[in-house]
């Protein structure tokens, strides 16, 4: 037979057992925390038409995307959770109740250029609170607790939560006398951290047509911090003098104001007006997150509160605020960067039944016992050595290996050992279920992160 | 702006929230059950190179596939999770341990023709065990344990699972005359239950050329259970003439025979000689799971024993024993069928939290001790009549309702409504969170599926 030789697409992760089952868990975590604040499931189709994915078209998406034609359909693969959700908000929105929470965890496909941790495939973790014509500041102030709670169910604690807010920006450009370029010096001031303060003001200055005092005073503001001058603070000689501005120090405060409540520590969040996220249609609070030990893989969760999620499908006004975590890409750095926590138990079972008898009845009666009890039992029947079967267990890690013997079989007992101890007992069926059934759920809380230590 | 209409293409399901949580809850509970018995989670592409995904080639698949080039790509969308897992196994073979045990759940893509309760897009839930080399017969007879543990966890009950051995219908067939015409005589026999017994008979000597003796022969040992005898029973007075033969009533007797130890109540499961699947690939074992009620629906869970997985990709001998559950279908028509059990909680959230004070500290840190405690707790800050928000609550079905108002904060205490009673309690926020975590901890193993009173 003529064969193919087997292979994976470039771009498109695909893990080893070992690996998938931290992937697992994190996908785990994640469900588990964002359930915690209310957000209910959503699943969208992978196919959409492509009339309705490019609704709003034009630039890099559109290039990127996977687009075509089966039968008479345009159809396209959806680039991210977003747009899908504003289809299904538009299409339901008699049917839901808002504020409607969801979170949606699924895959996206771009076609990017293939390199090293950029992938074609690729999970987004998205919640989203959209309101019916409003939406309450509180909701922009509760997604940080959301950012920090999930981060730390995972593992992470060394990561900061870096938060600012578009009308603050705004307001000021337009104090400034600079508001109708505003689109245009965000994009430039954005640039600070890789260019730094000089270059960003003579960008400002020449190309965007800014005058040197207000370029002055648009980089004093944004590099307060570094002066030892609290946003809020350096903010205040402003107030009064602008809505927009005066709006956007209001709803800061209110989201810091919030922010123990919410259950996140001073440590994991700052303010950081020069966050300005790309996408125009942020008009709120703005959220990265930074790894503290990786700046340099950039924000790992992002988002922000917008006005019109759904314009493109409805005239009703959908208001709401989100992020996006990119699971696949922060796996790949994490595993990368020796993050996944070699405690975390990553076997396939937690005991594995090797019978030694020619009825296997006792065994295969203690695995349904086990199992019953919420153990993890594999049955090892093949015909092979005892040292392969040994073998086996080990390259898996299994924790518990059991043998049930002729012996054993007469006494009503079966031998459990401890792999890692390399402790052996023969005991009572009974007694050997509660006990591994026990150690088992010690290690269930074990997080499927570690932060190596620095 | 031109606004779009918004849309879901037709064949692809896409579910309201509540329905959603009940899917959900499905795919956790087939998580568990699988992982129960070792199987280890796998997430393969849902793109792959066509030259991959096509090189069995031919027939309805390839007419149904999704396939596009993007840039020089000639790709298609997975249609099964049989022909990655062959592609994933041939591919990382060193990497492996065997009997290497995988289950998937995911979405696969057919482009069929669309109709009520048919899908283009759906997920299957499959386990595999793959050997390398051989593969021990216990496989195959825990298969059927895993099929009723699974449809237990969901709440299904009233089922039954068909077992048959595709080498005691190859044996017999050989045994009386027809060996060559195998596959035909399979395909006829496989009709009984449609057309009958005597046009099955009929097509078997007019259409397959069988002679009338062996036609009798075949339809005898098909139909005996009817006539009041077990098939092991009837296979008797032909033990001993044909080695194939020999080995499947042999395998079929272990079957059965560790059947009960595996867990499998007697009435669960049936030997059923007509069934035969379809595909040609299966060698051993076969099964099929019936609902009692809704036997129309054709089987919901079925696969078997095959010898070669994935001979397209390898030169090793890879035989394996696998089942696959069409999971979109079978919610479809759970949910057709009001299965779907409305005691479980299909809420979003376990408590709603409605701040009555100025000042939202109190509230909430009474959210952030909940979430602590591991109850989903959403908080309702919206300007909104406290009619609206009742009605928020109850349209979302969210079992708790909290007021914390002037007089609670005074108190440090909480008012909580049990929205099922209408009792109304005002307590310490610890002694809130204590009962309504236990309340809810209550009711988590209640199943998502409840079979309807006949």
């Amino acid at each position: 037979m003529d064969r193919i030789k087997p292979r994976t697409l470039s771009g498109f992760m695909e893990l080893l057992p070992e690996k998938q089952i931290y992937f697992e868990k994190m996908l785990e975590k994640l469900r588990e925390s964002y359930s915690l604040y209310g957000f209910t499931p959503l699943d969208t189709p992978i196919i959409e038409s492509s009339e309705i994915l490019l609704a709003k078209g034009g630039g890099e998406t559109e290039k990127q995307i996977y687009r075509f034609t089966k039968g008479d359909s345009d159809l396209s693969l959806r680039f991210d959770l977003t747009v899908p959700l504003a289809k299904y908000v538009a299409m339901n929105y008699g049917q839901l109740a808002f504020p409607f929470r969801r979170f949606q965890i699924g895959k996206v496909y771009r076609g990017e250029r293939a390199q090293r941790g950029r992938f074609r495939e690729f999970y987004q973790a998205d919640i989203d609170v959209i309101g019916d014509g409003s939406l309450d500041i509180i909701n922009e102030a509760e997604i940080p607790g959301v950012i920090y709670r999930t981060f730390n169910a995972l593992g992470l604690k060394r990561f900061v939560i870096r938060i600012n807010n578009r009308k603050i920006l705004n307001g000021f450009f337009e104090l400034v006398g600079v508001g109708e370029k505003s689109a245009e010096v965000m994009r430039t001031i954005d640039k600070i951290e890789k260019i730094g303060e000089e270059k960003v003001k003579k960008l400002l200055v020449d190309e965007c047509g800014v005058s040197e005092d207000a370029a002055d005073k648009i980089l004093a503001l944004i590099t307060c911090q570094e002066k030892g001058i609290a946003p809020l603070d350096a903010l205040n000689e402003y107030v009064g003098q602008n809505e927009t501005l005066d709006l956007g120090i209001s709803e800061l405060s209110t989201v810091v104001k919030y922010m123990a409540d919410f259950g996140v520590p001073a440590e994991n969040f700052m303010i950081d007006l020069t966050i300005a996220r790309g996408l125009d249609y942020y008009t709120g609070t703005v959220y990265e997150t930074q790894m503290l030990d990786h700046p340099e893989i950039g924000s790992i969760c992002s988002g922000g509160r917008y006005d019109d999620l759904a314009g493109y499908y409805t005239d009703k006004k959908l208001p709401g605020v989100g992020i996006s975590i990119g699971l696949t890409r922060l796996f790949f750095v994490l595993e990368d960067q020796k993050y996944l926590n070699e405690e975390m138990p990553a076997a396939p079972s937690d005991v594995l039944i090797m019978p030694m008898t020619e009825d296997l009845s006792p065994a295969i009666s203690f695995a349904t016992q086990l199992r019953e009890a919420g153990v993890r039992t594999q049955l090892h029947c093949e015909k092979k050595k005892f040292k392969q079967k040994m073998s086996y267990a080990d390259k898996l890690s299994i924790p518990y290996v059991v043998f049930i013997g002729e012996d054993e079989v007469n006494a009503g007992k079966v031998t459990v050992k401890d792999m890692t101890s390399g402790e052996q007992l023969t005991i009572s069926p009974a007694m050997a279920c509660t006990a591994i059934s026990a150690k088992i759920n010690e290690k269930r809380t074990i997080t499927p992160i570690k932060e190596p230590i620095k």
